[in-house]
């Protein structure tokens, strides 16, 4: 497996664009992206599960409840959530795809980010088809700037590799954290991907993924209400149809891995005022969910954010997040090191401290990628979760007034 | 029922003292506090749900299984949490009240608050006994200093009441979060009283009331790993002892009620860095473990935090708490205004946004102490949780070198 260019365009048959329709405005600011592909392709997606919920979403569940869709049309700038006509506009939107590109309504994944709770205007994404569906190429860099919102730096991946001799691609776009009018950190992510896989066994292998990659981010433990991760893949690759859980679906299985961590590290990192991407690993876990909880909860943790942030070694905290996360652990076998490339230090052995340098913790919390290292030394079970710091900007830009 | 002065000295036959020893570096700052009976008194208690406990907390549940205290004793600026000698310590600490007081060991109440993982060391703690007991006396504003850490200001407060005809008084100090070498918000909170109850009724009101008071506060969502509160009950009032859940275990449960509500909401509005304390009131929940949930969601929320420091009416934040919450509740039914004394604003109806004046929503939230009013029109439960905005300074203050 090897990692390509591409994006969401390196799959075959896959085409996009992003451009600036007047949702968002600053000009310079892409807010409508669009992603098509030239043939049906078998869809899976997943959903928030906050039970305020985006109406975006009601209407994308309702597209792909067949398993077939053959487009993606995204705006940032407003959620279209807590509005009366939220659905009515999100089938809008459907509805123009089809007008401008002759896919069907429901054969579209739509979505929104933004502001909650204000009516999202048609008339920009209206006026914008046209321009949006002349510009689709090989575009998905543009595509992956129009979803962003206060997002950094854009997120696209793409790999490919070989399914019974056949190159096949999976690629991806992603936004995370952050807004102009900053109302709540959304995380949306579009793969694509050549592969002929039914759209049961993609429900699977997406399902299945996400709870080791984008369910393991945090970057403020508030949950949105507009998260959906969705995949077409069209099986433009012309493999041997996946249809099982076999050798094939493991292969895919494990590039879409690849795809999913590398846009899950990508989103934490470029987290809300994030300076650094903090990745927890756990090991000697007793099992999958112990492991997995606590991970989640030291990478949670307000008092551990802002301690890396001031790159202060306070492995109290640390401790302190495993305790409280609910999980069942001995502390007293609880071993903790932070490590990066600056170097690896141990801060913490069977529950208590032990002697280390200063000067050398700071140094290694000084970089850029820190990874907080647990072993529980009471099983063989493992997990990793993602997030970041917690700084003055992740205040400033939520602090700031909307108006 | 009304507040009197004297805070927890304002029972009968209690006094106390608070000093510096020298634990802490800063002359300026008492260390080391002292509560005594004159005679013993009947003794409950509340500890974290950490897993990883300060020793401090078990050596007090070992003493206090038969029921009876009769001191306290509490240093701030080391925890006495994950050190080879923890308990060794917190033990030493009990003697040291025997050797000076003659009260025996088995009946004090231990507890620290400060950095984790350093050894405490006894020495200064030994070397100010002398002065410690020799200041005791109606000092309960020095004993709250005592426990203090990055607290802005000492929280104490004292009730008088009538049971059968008898004049009773309940008093508690507590603390709230931050430190001078931050490592997490422990609150730890120490009531007397001089009305006759039973242990076993002493422990049911404290038990019952902790989960309508201090647990719903929030300041980070941190649970410390040394959280306690204590309550000693002497019996010098002289009211007929309560044994069973009549007439005057009630007004002792509202009087005792009327003491945790005030210190709960003194703990939130001095959390880490705090400008404001938040109360989250809902109401119309379908049962209270509902109106639990939502409340403390709300406040957990950094995003609704970080909106209400900036005094941005960004009800969207409060309705996506609601919503991930995990607690079932309709959201098309659900209401929220915002609340203070410069005036009230309804800013969503039935789960939707209604026009509001951003002029006077701003004004509302630029004082210093906000309600949230939350109804989900979905039976007749309520809850109030309290917490505190996020601001610049909860990460200067966490985000700092230990060293």
């Amino acid at each position: 497996m090897k990692i390509i260019n591409g994006g969401v365009c390196a799959a075959k048959g896959f085409k996009a664009s992003g451009i600036h329709c007047g949702i968002r405005r600053n000009r310079q600011k892409r807010d409508l992206s669009l992603i098509v592909s030239e043939t049906p392709a078998s869809a899976a997606a997943v959903y928030t599960t906050n039970l305020v919920k985006g109406a975006p979403l009601t209407v994308t569940k309702q597209n792909i409840s067949n398993g077939i869709a053959q487009a993606v049309i995204c705006n940032s700038g407003n959620a279209n959530t807590c509005n009366e006509n939220g659905i009515e506009i999100a089938e809008k939107m459907c509805g123009l795809v089809q007008e401008h590109t002759g896919i069907p309504a429901g054969d579209v994944i739509v979505a929104s980010t933004g502001v909650i709770g204000q009516p999202l205007d048609i008339t920009p994404i209206a006026n914008g088809m046209h321009e949006l569906v002349s510009a689709l190429g090989d575009n998905s860099g543009y595509a992956a700037e129009g979803i962003m919102t206060t997002d950094t730096v854009k997120k696209e991946i793409a790999v490919e590799f070989e399914l019974g001799g056949k190159a096949c691609r999976i690629g991806g776009i992603a936004k995370g954290s952050g807004m102009i009018h900053p109302n709540m950190a959304t995380m949306l992510v579009f793969i694509t991907s050549d592969v002929n896989i039914s759209p049961e066994m993609l429900q699977k292998a997406l399902s299945t993924d996400i709870a080791d990659t984008f369910n393991m981010i945090s970057i403020d433990g508030d949950t949105s209400t507009n998260d959906m991760v969705t995949v077409l893949a069209n099986a433009q690759a012309g493999n041997a149809r996946i249809t099982d859980e076999g050798e094939d679906f493991k292969i895919f299985m494990k590039a879409l891995n690849t795809v999913n961590v590398y846009l899950s590290r990508m989103i934490a990192g470029d987290g809300e005022g994030a300076t650094k991407l903090l990745e927890c690993k756990v090991s000697g876990a007793r099992d999958a969910e112990t492991a997995k909880t606590v991970a989640k909860s030291v990478i949670c943790s307000s008092l551990t954010k802002a301690a890396m942030f001031g790159a202060d070694a306070n492995w109290g905290r640390v401790l302190c997040a495993i305790g409280y996360s609910g999980a069942q652990v001995d502390v007293g076998k609880i071993s903790c090191a932070f490590s990066s490339k600056s170097g690896s230090i141990t801060v913490c052995k069977n529950g208590a401290g032990v002697e280390f340098s200063e000067e050398l913790a700071k140094k290694i919390l000084l970089e850029k990628e820190i990874e907080i290292l647990i072993e529980l030394h009471d099983g063989g079970f493992d997990a990793t979760a993602w997030g970041c710091d917690l700084t003055y900007d992740y205040v400033r830009i939520n602090g700031d007034y909307r108006t």
